[in-house]
């Protein structure tokens, strides 16, 4: 008698060379179904030479592996309180060779119990060595099911509950999809974008809100109506040869409530809460606030998200290796160039310590950056790599999202000018930098999917969204942008996640409007996205705006300047938020504008004088590739 | 012939044995008119045996000190550029004792050009063991012209150019003075304060707006329609008596346009921009910004505050040196408690960290405070002792003023409650704590002189009053009031100094109000002092809210909740800021309300079972006292 495990059975369209599993015909007994291993497959030559398995399956907890062959020793067996659960630890030698090798489960009596082939792949070259993102990029944030519908044959699949409904801006699936970006790497490429980062792309099998994607409930497998786990690869090798690499959004706090684990609970600590629901109060000044009551500290990171997304116990060493694993598997199969993590200071932060410096000993130059939705620095440092913080703790991420800079940028331009307001309040918002280990590591966004759209905060002001846009991407800073604000796209001005998702026009076809061929946009909408192309396409080639130094000038009359400099090569960014042209006197900026110095303006392509005085249109930006005499 | 010093014709009625400067007749030619050598006198026995004369009289420059007796030894001789300055640094012998030493200013000639004695006193026992202000005190800050007149016979001055304007709340002197301080003693130590900080007492010989001291025409006179140096001594004196330390108000960062230095520079960069008016762009982010252009780091410390101050170029080393003996003239001649340091940021920061530590040197354990009005939590902790810079730079300061908590606490008073608005971002603020070395002391204030009085800020609201006060009496923090607010002061809503500064009832003799004896006072008035007199009672003896932990809980609907514990005493406030009264379920409080838990609620006096509920009045503030099982 034959048991096939249920989920894998599309295990070889899914994946290249995947893992097959099969049972033997038992020596006695009933063979039991191995619903899954995972990870579906591992690599031979990682740093880290230990691996665990996760096997689920009927009792499968009361056997125990004996594998094939040499180089591969079981350093552990961990059952779980729910005996469907085998946890194996394995240690992989430096010597052994890729191939499959074949595992029996043998019960107390000896009885073999079921048996699989598990695959250990050979590493792509390079794997260790790949760069992540860092402010050389331009970073397009996009929600796949939103962005375009590469394959309308994908939309509605067999077995995934919430149904295509595009008419349901706020919860309904759209059909956009892993094909629709690949069909559209060239537009990407074409604007500036080096790197793209969708919303997550796993399995979210949620009977409704499915299309965010952000309450996983298969951890390795791409979500059917996205695409397949091939074809997400194939999107990441069609994109490289574009110039763009791909970030992947990891939601490490929670899942969905119809997650396969929520069937079969590992153990009953697996969710925090012991898998009750208890919302978070989202205080997320308890992870470091010296006052903070345990009781504070420990919603803070175990409370839910909310009722349909159980928060996970990651403080749990086998989960916290399973979610490490899953981490560095997907880099490494399907070739990403980052992590986004999503509502990073959720997790426990030991956990969270080890998952960063986890992935960074695979990937040395590897780039993640989390989500703190903080707009207090200190709070938003304290993850970085490199922070010496006052207690002690240890983290190792690359770089944050930098939301303080972000919330100071958008009440800048919004406000009006006043000594501690306008200009001057983003100006002394830079004083933090000296608190970051390197700034240029933040991401700098404009926007994302969780926020009123830029043009629409910024009161559907060209200008000042010109201003945002140029800050953004000539400060010290990884750049982010969120899709569509090249064509002034807008949303609900307080926040309306239907509202600030809306699709992209042109990537369904039938579309009255095409962003992607220019048809039917407005003059202001092409003008925009011509305008954003030059901005990105320029940076795209400024080793000053990515390493150079910065010097700013504290902000006068409305008018705020900065320039960044590397060894010859300087430029020189100048905002006017006066609602007339401001002559300004260059005297006070000679420690940069030398006698004769001259300037290139990026947008006019104009020459112009920059010794003594200079114009600045009403509401104008200005940037200037400096030449000197 | 004789000639006498000047300025110091009075010496003997404002020095007790000061030094008595005359001349001898001359070996040949005319003698030369010693203005002032500075400090007038100095002590034997301080830490630092260095000491620094500026002598000043007409060609003083041009002749060179021979000092009588032993013990004391030239170091250097220093000419000014001005010939009219001679600088003389001295060292004082371990043993040298205490007495007058005669000093000849000679010329090169050999003749004797001036003569003078100069004395060295002996200090009070202990004097440099004297404890600064913490914790365990509170602070009062007064306007000495607007507290209380208590002697209108020095309200009109011969010489002092500002006349009596009662009438002119905005620039006049009303006449209020160290006499009308000293008469109300009595008031100011029952309601609770152990410290006073008066706005600046010395010499003010502005031609108007004169009475908030902060331009000063002499560093080493009490503003004589404030008094004479004797009568601060005695007001120091007295206030000790009364349970009471007098914290002095510092300028170090520029004079009044009337100082005697401004008819005759020492030198031309004895002040900034060589004497000539730049103002300052208030760009304090400047000091510590990583990316600040030179130009606006030299225009803050440098810039003046306004054409009328001139701003000290404190990096001159003369000058410097005369600021920080200035300091200790005054902690020793007066006998002071602390040093409130004006503008702190705007002066040299070299200076600074001179200043601070030298004074320091000479008392371990006094408290100076020092304003940087930013709400920037980093900005401020940069001066604080114990505090690693990113730059290096290392400060002295025991306390700073806590602007970010003052801000931070008005504005969740006066926003409505969200996520992050109301109490919630106050409890945010808090995380900010862990960046300074030692949050005890700083000091968080209510008001001041520069601000709209807290009962106009908080909308004239009582129970918004009574959460401030008691937050800032309840907090690890060194609290400060501001005169009146006991008695619902009011002010205009943006800042009016007139307004904010108005006199105090009952300072002035034929007052139709009497806040002193409670004369006129409405009973929502009697009602606030006779409270604040309770609170600040009680907190002079509660060492578990000097020294005792904190802990405080999220907020919740409304209501917010701290306790503070020092071994077995404890102390937890709740406040509602809701319009109706809550009953809230104290289980989440088990961390410190264990089973059993009682409280006496302070101002009530009621007893309180604490072990399962609260009903917290609507918009009320409970003060429990806890007693446990």
């Amino acid at each position: 008698m034959f048991t096939l495990s249920r989920l894998y059975r599309n295990a070889q369209t899914l994946f290249c060379c995947t893992a097959l599993f099969s049972t033997l015909p038992a020596l006695a007994g009933e063979l039991t179904a191995l619903d899954r291993i995972e990870p579906p497959f591992w690599w031979t030559g990682m740093q880290d030479r230990q691996l665990q398995l996760m096997v689920h399956g009927d009792q499968i907890g009361r056997t125990r592996p004996q594998i094939s062959g040499t180089g591969l020793r079981v350093l552990k067996v961990q059952a779980m309180p729910n005996p469907n659960y085998l946890i194996i630890e394995l240690e992989i030698g430096a010597a052994m060779r890729a191939g499959k090798r074949h595992i029996r489960f043998v019960d107390a009596n000896g009885q073999i119990k079921a048996e699989a082939d598990y695959e250990f792949k050979t590493r792509e070259p390079g794997s260790a060595r790949r760069r992540g993102f860092g402010p050389q990029d331009a970073i397009l944030n996009l929600m796949p099911d939103r962005f375009a519908n590469g394959n309308p044959a994908n939309d509605v699949q067999p077995g995934l509950t919430d149904k295509l409904d595009r008419s349901d801006d706020s919860a309904g699936r759209h059909g956009g999809d892993l094909a629709g970006i690949q069909q559209h790497l060239a537009y990407i490429a074409d604007m500036g974008y080096t790197m793209i980062w969708p919303t997550p792309v796993v399995e979210n099998n949620q009977p409704q809100y499915s299309y965010h994607g952000y309450a996983a409930t298969d951890f390795y497998r791409i979500d059917a109506r996205l695409g397949s786990n091939a074809e997400y690869r194939e999107l990441v090798q069609q994109a490289r040869r574009h110039g763009i690499g791909v970030i992947q959004d990891v939601v490490l706090n929670h899942i969905g409530d119809q997650h396969w684990w929520m069937r079969d609970l590992p153990s009953p600590d697996w969710i925090t809460y012991q898998g009750k629901f208890v919302p978070t109060a989202h205080a997320r000044t308890t992870v470091s606030d010296p006052y903070a009551a345990s009781v504070d500290k420990q919603n803070f990171t175990q409370g839910w998200f909310s009722e349909r997304m159980p928060d996970l116990n990651n403080a749990h060493p086998v989960l916290a290796q399973y979610q490490i694993q899953n981490s560095i598997w997907w880099i490494e199969y399907a070739g990403l160039s980052g992590i986004r993590t999503d509502t990073y200071s959720y997790s426990d932060p030991g956990f969270l310590a080890q998952w960063s410096r986890r992935i960074l000993r695979e990937y040395p130059q590897f780039s993640m950056v989390g989500e703190e939705w903080s707009t207090n620095p200190n709070v938003v440092a304290r993850w970085l790599r490199g922070k010496v913080n006052p207690d002690g703790y240890v983290s190792s991420m690359p770089g944050m999202m930098d939301f303080p800079l972000q919330d100071a940028l958008i009440k800048a331009l919004t406000a009006s000018e006043s000594w501690n307001t306008g200009f001057n309040s983003l100006y002394e918002a830079l004083v933090n930098d000296q608190f970051y280990p390197d700034p240029a590591r933040l991401v700098l966004f404009e926007g994302n999917h969780d926020l009123s759209r830029l043009y629409t905060v910024l009161n559907e002001d060209w200008d000042l969204t010109r201003m945002a846009l140029v800050y953004i991407a000539t400060m010290p800073r990884t750049p982010q942008l969120y899709y569509g604000t090249e064509i002034l796209m807008t949303s609900a001005k307080e926040r309306n996640d239907g509202a600030a998702r809306r699709d992209f026009p042109g990537g369904w076809s039938g579309d009255a409007v095409n962003a992607f061929t220019g048809a039917g946009l407005t003059d202001a909408q092409k003008n925009a996205q011509s305008w954003l192309k030059t901005l990105l396409n320029w940076r795209k080639h400024q080793p000053v705006i990515h390493r150079g130094k910065l010097m700013h000038f504290a902000p006068e009359n409305g008018v705020y300047s900065y320039v960044r400099t590397l060894g010859q090569q300087q430029v020189m960014v100048f905002m006017n938020k006066n609602s007339s042209a401001s002559q300004i006197a260059l005297t006070r900026y000679a420690e940069v504008l030398p006698a004769g110095a001259q300037g290139r303006e990026l947008f006019s392509g104009q020459h112009v004088d920059l010794s003594q005085s200079l114009n600045i249109p009403a509401r104008g930006v200005l940037v200037f590739e400096l030449s000197k005499p």
